[in-house]
């Protein structure tokens, strides 16, 4: 496998960012020496993508223990809890990193090392093992999904399921990534996803770096495009979902999903295992955020709609199971009828 | 009917202008005291919208054939002549542009005045007419839309089929203006329309001059607010129409009529009768006008794409009659089938 760029690194005692709010237009790397660096970071967006997230507070930790300069181990074990609950203020919400700070520091104690230079040692060794699962998931995904593409495969894809997301493979992506390095000749169509155009500003930066000719379209264009027997597959990545397969993805995923139905293209969804929620028994028992005015109307420098305008912002929608081809997973690609296949997957997870 | 605003009018010798490039963030007004004037608003896009743009020129002859202060009835003929040619050079593809024009020296050619004054007076009033007949075509469009439309309706529009590309009453809103007048208390959802927002910047600056409370939406986000039962009809304008009722409109309308439809919500197109084109059998010979890149990745002050980046910015795509619920004209709401409804206008036409 071949990433061709690293959203978040360690180099020596220093976390490496690449800068996600100046792309496409500038390329920026942040080095982040202490833990408040690395909590800025991801507070201020420069990184996103909860599996980017959880590599990057598992490198905070590290480097928060690191600067501290533990006299012991006891001191150690204090330093990394106290870091632990600092990081994880800084976004409240994004699951993997709670999930990567929380098993470090449990790891740590379990440790029961008198060698302070040993655990230090050892919590270096856990946030680089936990990237490297990363890259083993994102993978997996890459190798299922690529065998669904054939060598001159046109495919649109939606968002950013991209290697920025996660340790730099992604999972929509990824599929593309492996397809191109198993020499098949590709042609991909991003939408731009509005309001935070995820897609013209980055997925279109990846596939760039990745050589893959792409072109970008408004989400408003993808019906035309269809329609036109440009588009031979859609492939998009998931937020959540539920039990029966109905699945929350970026706002615009559920209209994609339609037209693709209506124009007989296969349409995939790629996510780990890890987002399916076997708790919920269907797309209804999803809750949709609803996401701030701004983000329409001044998301560019200068307003584009009258001052005190209502908004409608959700950042995510439902598209039922019924309108899904197929899940690309790190277990392989999980097709229809759901109410067995995903069955397969619950009692594998177990 | 109230004209809340006037998009093009005259006032003495001069043509006032409503600048839609600087809505919605600044109300200016133009003042074209010369035909060069008016030539150069029309030309930078500060009126747009084909009826509006007809009125803009009628005025901008009449202005013309002022300022040239004519000593005769030959000299003000060529004069009306060359400043014709001239204005019609502004936006060649404009069809009204270029009607307006030969309408009124066609007819001040046949009016065989020998006074000058009296040939001065036809010109203005010619223009004015021809505004006038505009409001009307829009005025008898709202009254039929506005039949459509009941106590407590939601309805969703796209891009800017409003007063401000006409007279100031529009097409698709005059539907809605008019029934707001019948006493209707209207909730209005405007698509923003990627990629020139004319939704988010005119539509919604229209909807809040007219006092109709209205919410803006991503266009991805329109099936999701569908889905969440909010809409209660669509209506839209249209750009050309087909014998068959196939209709080419903004892009992003397409997939807004397939929503509806997998919703069991009623879609209608608003436009007067002159954009039915029935030398075309259908939607699969409309040409589709194929815009810059620089629209979609240029738009917002910023890039917002990586630099050399390949676009497929369609600017119309082409909804299907069997989608329509509606066709809502000057004569009237025609109703499937198709093939008889039109037909009926068309007999009704020659």
């Amino acid at each position: 496998m071949a990433v061709v760029f690293e959203p978040v690194r360690l180099s020596g005692n220093t976390v490496v960012l690449i800068d996600q709010r100046k792309l496409p237009n500038q390329y920026h790397l942040i080095r982040c020496k202490t833990a408040k660096e690395v909590w800025h970071a991801i507070r201020e967006l420069a990184v996103r993508g909860a599996p980017a997230i959880g590599i990057a507070a598992a490198y905070g930790l590290y480097v928060g223990l690191v600067e501290s300069k533990p006299k012991g181990v006891a001191a150690a074990i204090r330093t990394l809890e106290r870091v632990g609950r600092f990081l994880k203020t800084s976004r409240p919400t994004a699951v993997n990193l709670a999930w990567a700070a929380d098993r470090i520091v449990r790891k740590a104690k379990k440790l029961r090392t008198k060698q302070v230079g040993e655990l230090i040692r050892f919590v270096r060794e856990e946030a680089e093992l936990i990237h490297e699962e990363d890259r083993a998931l994102c993978e997996a995904i890459g190798d299922a999904g690529a065998d669904l593409i054939r060598a001159r495969d046109q495919i649109l894809v939606h968002c950013n399921a991209g290697g920025l997301a996660t340790s730099g493979y992604g999972t929509a992506l990824a599929c593309l990534y492996r397809a191109k390095e198993q020499g098949k000749k590709l042609k991909v169509f991003a939408t731009e996803t509005r309001p935070l155009l995820q897609g013209a500003r980055l997925t279109m930066w990846e596939l760039k770096q990745a050589g893959i000719p792409s072109t970008l379209i408004c989400d408003s264009a993808a019906g035309t495009l269809m329609q036109s027997g440009q588009v031979k597959k859609v492939i998009v990545g998931a937020d959540r979902i539920a039990r029966n397969g109905d699945t929350a993805n970026k706002i615009g995923t559920y209209p994609l999903a339609l037209l693709a139905r209506i124009h007989k293209i296969p349409f995939y969804i790629a996510a780990p295992s890890s987002t399916f929620d076997f708790s919920i028994p269907d797309g209804r028992h999803i809750p949709i955020e609803k996401r701030p005015h701004h983000e329409v109307v001044e998301g560019f420098g200068s307003r584009t709609a009258p001052k005190g305008v209502n908004v409608y912002n959700p950042a995510f929608d439902v598209t039922p199971h019924e309108w899904i081809s197929g899940f690309v997973t790190e277990k392989g690609v999980l097709k229809p009828p759901y109410s067995k296949s995903l069955r397969c997957l619950k009692s594998n997870q177990h």
